[in-house]
């Protein structure tokens, strides 16, 4: 068994490891880092506007020549009760000002939000040779569209149900998100509970149901943990986690310093931060929306709602008003440059397979 | 690497696979069955009367001169209002008549219920060897007898808390009940909510944060999960869902079938049966119970209010109304012998390993 296979051929790459794409976390230097040493960098523009896109993909494409990914959000921006918005929006400017972190709160009205076909110009023209996506499918006009491109599609799935509607749509690898994967989940079936599945067997499920090749992804961090997903029949793994505590990342100190010591029940599902679930380190960001008694917006009205206070926060290093993601082995993120925490990665893995 | 270890030594077995212990599907039959192929099988006997716990393991002792372990429920009986029990057992009586399963109700009073307290002599005289336990801790006094016997004491934990929790109190080895297990959740922290923790993090977190031998369980059922979780670190895996449906299995023919088609998703938790979070396959008696708007009893009350509906369904082999509890790789349940499930395991193992 090798870890190496046809998954690397098809991607131009050296090492059959992924850098998650983290909106938010992920810079330009952090996929280039990744791209450089022969791993698949992903770089996350889901939401932005064409223009931000563009801007990222170049400053990506200065820093490496290598391939990487874009990953998209495949979301719908729903209708939504502005005046409900409003509460949410007043009650986070009291609780912003009771906390010491005081921001402008943009009119609700001027709110301007961004759906993937308005980026699918921009990475075409680019030349992106690979576009993943998450929180919901891409339709068939784009999927088309990308696919005449000879893009390569990556979808994500968190049940086995996902995975073959995925496959009928003809998708070519499907990211296998399993519960324990911080961040934002995919799961976009929305007449079904959310998925609670186990990457241990959502792995196997995968093989047995599609044929499509899976990337496992949720609480990879090391050597075993990389071992084991290929042993389940993953042909690439996906890490996020372990790259947070990186000086690449965008993420404040305090919450890199908060994933050291967090176990594996301090990652918690909440809608409280974009108003689509989500797993994180609690705070009192966290507790005061879910105890407020409002509704939370749907995404990403809530996510524009709470930006502002999280933004303000960030600022003072203050994790206790900004999202924390974090998978289950959050442990594994070490205060490393990216390089350093790949090449560890490669280093513990080939170790593991010998 | 090899997966026969200081574990097997210990437990006297030749390979480090243990029979989950399945109340109300494990038989005498199937204990010996494993025991008899060198793996080490498991006898549930959780909440049983001295009489039957002695007389189930004499039953199996019958059937192998092979050690055995004995799993114990360690929860207390809480006191709880009769009244709103009766709303339950009428619902259900009700429930049994609209669909064609008449039982006998019997008065809720003479209910009696058994603690592992009342077990304790019984196994010690018996000459267990190893006592695996679940719900909750086993007392301090009870550890001691216990160890004073030298018998191995083998707990459950689906969070790295209840882990460190159980190795402060002296207990020798750690199932790591990841999410992806059918059946009974082993969590106990009253305060904390209820851990939903992957196997693929739970068992390098465990490794991690205490210094126990770690048994992987849930959603294993496959030569390539086996090693995946040997590679993880865990020192043996507990097996369940992939001896429900040989002969030697208490489970009804309706039960076996449907594990072949379930999907990951098609296991969700649900505390309708029993009154404790459990995962299983919904059906009729789960949905109109969560549907009831009735309060659902604790655990062991609930469990014994349901109990004469789903044994009078069981008659009529009707799967509709009782439980089906499975992991999230429920197809590995395959219609063999528990010999021959045991040896293809091994020989999967084997394969893998070569």
């Amino acid at each position: 068994m090798n870890w190496k296979n046809e998954f690397t051929a098809a991607l131009q790459i050296e090492y059959p490891i992924i850098q998650a794409p983290m909106l938010g976390v992920t810079t330009p230097a952090m996929v280039a880092a990744v791209a450089n040493q022969g791993g698949l960098g992903a770089l996350p523009v889901g939401g932005l506007s064409p223009e931000k896109t563009r801007e990222l993909i170049r400053q990506t494409k200065a820093l490496t020549n290598k391939p990487f990914s874009v990953n998209l959000f495949a979301h719908r921006v729903p209708q939504y009760d502005l005046e409900k918005a409003k509460r949410m929006q007043d009650f986070l400017v009291k609780l912003g000002e009771e906390n010491g972190i005081s921001f402008e709160a943009q009119p609700l009205e001027s709110f301007r939000y961004y759906e993937y076909h308005e980026q699918i110009d921009v990475l075409i023209n680019e030349g992106i040779p690979f576009v993943s996506f998450t929180f919901d499918m891409l339709d068939d006009d784009t999927i088309k569209r990308l696919k005449e491109q000879r893009i390569l599609l990556i979808g994500t799935a968190t049940s086995t149900k996902e995975a073959i509607l995925q496959e009928q749509k003809g998708i070519d690898m499907i990211v296998a998100q399993g519960i324990e994967a911080g961040g934002h989940r995919g799961s976009f079936l929305e007449d079904e509970p959310l998925p609670i599945v186990g990457l241990m067997s959502l792995i196997p499920q995968l093989l047995k149901n599609t044929s499509k090749p899976v990337i496992a992804a949720g609480g990879i961090g090391s050597g075993s943990t990389i071992k084991a997903a290929f042993e389940l029949g993953a042909s690439a793994v996906q890490i996020g986690t372990a790259f947070i505590a990186s000086p690449e990342s965008l993420a404040i100190p305090a919450y890199k310093e908060r994933l050291a010591s967090a176990l594996d029940t301090d990652s918690v599902l909440t809608k409280a931060f974009s108003g689509r679930w989500a797993k994180g380190i609690p705070n009192q960001l966290m507790r005061a929306i879910e105890q407020s008694g409002l509704e939370i917006p749907p995404y990403p009205i809530q996510n524009s709602i709470t930006s502002a206070l999280r933004a303000a926060a960030q600022k003072q290093n203050n994790n206790e008003f900004t999202q924390q993601w974090a998978g289950q082995l959050a442990y594994t993120a070490e205060a490393l440059p990216c390089v350093e925490i790949f090449k560890k990665l490669v280093r513990e893995t080939e170790e593991a397979f010998q």
